[in-house]
């Protein structure tokens, strides 16, 4: 991949850009560069890429795929400065692991080494560091990963936040596999492995103390099993990608710039629990751009769709897994949604986050 | 390593602990917890190790040695909090860099891949991150790594500090090369790579508007180019290390406990630029426990030391190279120096760091 154009992507209409400062005061970081939107896509784009950017960066994608020594290797990093440290369903440790080992999980590869940095602030109690990395120790645990190599800064009292971690991976891409963007074509089937939401939900829910009736928890999960579930069926799986940060909405646009193709995706179809959709009423969100931590939107050739369905569908990780849409020559780049009234509307690339700090 | 007793290097004299609080609260972390010296150790020790530490971890050198795919990897991570973000001689982009590639050099690999996740503070000027990123860029060419996947949070202002990096790094470790300090003997012999404590110094002077007379920059710099040449007289050196936080004092301690040797340097023998030296005598500090960012320390084969002295003032990192000492069988884990007066003193374990966030 040597095409700089590549680092462009997500692309965005410029119109989509004039909205109210400081969102778009161009001289400072605001809250959205961090956001995984466009925002974050402008900043890698502008002043990321042209400093530093290869040919690796320019994959764009969770994980870099490299090749060391004559092996393939998937590498990929992820900081994690969520809020509260810990939350229904997780915490940061779960998140640090997780995010990473998925990350890696989205170009096939089986996470076996992670490297841990924490960044703490002077004053946060010895026991809270402790419960963070006992979370941490038991989630790479149930990822079946090792945490090879490690590092820690303090920083002074109102300088952090109490716990910030980086994590970094790797893992051994296996042969046959290549999953990227790119190789999306028109009739691919759109599949997501399970309801969405949950976990930016879970965040606010707790950061807000909003009641929703019903608690909702994060549903941080480390998705290399389930991953390795759907390989067995068959290696030529087109794409991966696990919707954190801007949620399905901004991952299906990713995908749909990256390939030049239209996604259709049927709104009926796409699971959302009945607590985060109340809570998505409430809070004026909308579930299609909420985070998750442990589902997967998969793009499958549409023969193989039917048997990694049922793959997915065998792994507790994927039993609810269902087909959400699929790929079409119309409206390259352009994530569409068949409504509930038989209209359309458009998914658009979101321009930051709408809640802060969920990983 | 499968040995658990490793985590607890370096051990430290448990009476040398007794000092005032709040250096010694127990409850809480404070600023030398991130400071490379027994409060680290005991962090590691009680808190990390326990939660999620494993055979690699054990290992405890600054990159951990792995195998993976059937190929002999080094790995590393470091954050980067310094303060301030440009000082005399380099960046926090030069330190993201050089950090992490002398971290893998030290186990012999030439750093391939780099990870780099950014932690930004919302409201810091985008100006400065863009020159953030071009010295992380230029610091990358310059050391022939690519950096190949990346991450970027952002975290409210007051709630961080302008900008955090982590940075990870993997490369390969050639056949035939083995460093670690469990491979130190007895009459091994000491070679440091050239002068000591300016990068420290020169934080110090600009995060305190000090002048000592002449401006002194920081020695930050890759170190691959100058492992290279060293391995090339012989794969059969023991033990390397980048004296970064703590100095050249943690870093022989460090080597000191793990290999169960007695450490002897020659005071006289340590090379300290007159700069330095007057600095840290106005400002009470011990050069030898002041940070390098381009310098090594090497336990070399008693055979191969004057070769391998050679070599390294071959290169321009290693031009006034010396031997400054040896290891002897008496006093194992205690690193002694012979003062210019003819008497002896004893190089302790720093308990902290003297000069927070250098790196």
């Amino acid at each position: 991949m040597s095409d700089t154009t590549d680092l462009r992507m997500p692309s965005v209409d410029p119109a989509a850009l004039t909205c109210p400062a400081p969102l778009r005061d161009q001289s400072r970081v605001v809250m959205g560069h961090g956001g995984g939107g466009a925002l974050s896509a402008e900043l890698m784009r502008d002043v990321f890429a042209p400093a530093y950017g290869g040919d690796t960066l320019a994959q764009l994608g969770d994980a870099a795929a490299l090749s060391l020594g004559g092996v393939r290797l998937a590498f990929s990093t992820d900081s994690f400065v969520v809020r509260p440290l810990f939350f229904p369903g997780g915490s940061i440790g779960d998140l640090a692991v997780n995010g990473t080992v998925n990350d890696l999980a989205m170009s096939g590869a089986r996470a076996s080494y992670l490297s841990c940095g924490f960044i703490l602030e002077e004053g946060v109690e010895l026991e809270t560091v402790a419960r963070v990395a006992d979370a941490l120790g038991a989630a790479a645990r149930a990822a079946g990963v090792e945490v090879a190599t490690g590092d820690t800064k303090v920083v002074e009292a109102g300088h952090g936040d109490g716990v910030f971690i980086n994590t970094a991976g790797i893992g051994l891409i296996p042969a046959g596999v290549d999953l990227r963007p790119q190789r999306v074509v028109p009739g691919d089937v759109v599949i997501v492995s399970g309801p969405i939401g949950a976990h930016g939900v879970a965040i606010m829910s707790v950061r807000e103390g909003l009641e929703f009736g019903v608690e909702i928890e994060s549903d941080c999960a480390a998705l290399g099993g389930l991953v390795d579930a759907m390989l067995a069926v068959t290696p030529d799986l087109h794409v991966l990608r696990d919707p954190t940060r801007g949620g399905l909405g901004a991952a299906l646009n990713e995908i749909a710039l990256a390939s030049g193709t239209g996604v259709v995706v049927t709104e009926r179809e796409v699971p959302v629990p009945p607590a985060v959709a109340n809570a998505c009423a409430v809070l004026g969100l909308d579930p299609m751009y909420v985070a998750n931590e442990g589902k997967l939107v998969a793009f499958v050739p549409r023969q193989h769709a039917d048997s990694v369905l049922d793959a997915m569908r065998a792994h507790p990780l994927g039993a609810e897994a269902r087909i959400i849409g699929e790929t079409v020559v119309e409206h390259p780049g352009m994530v569409v949604a068949r409504t509930g009234l038989g209209g359309t509307r458009v998914i658009d690339l979101p321009i930051g986050e709408q809640l802060p700090r969920i990983c």
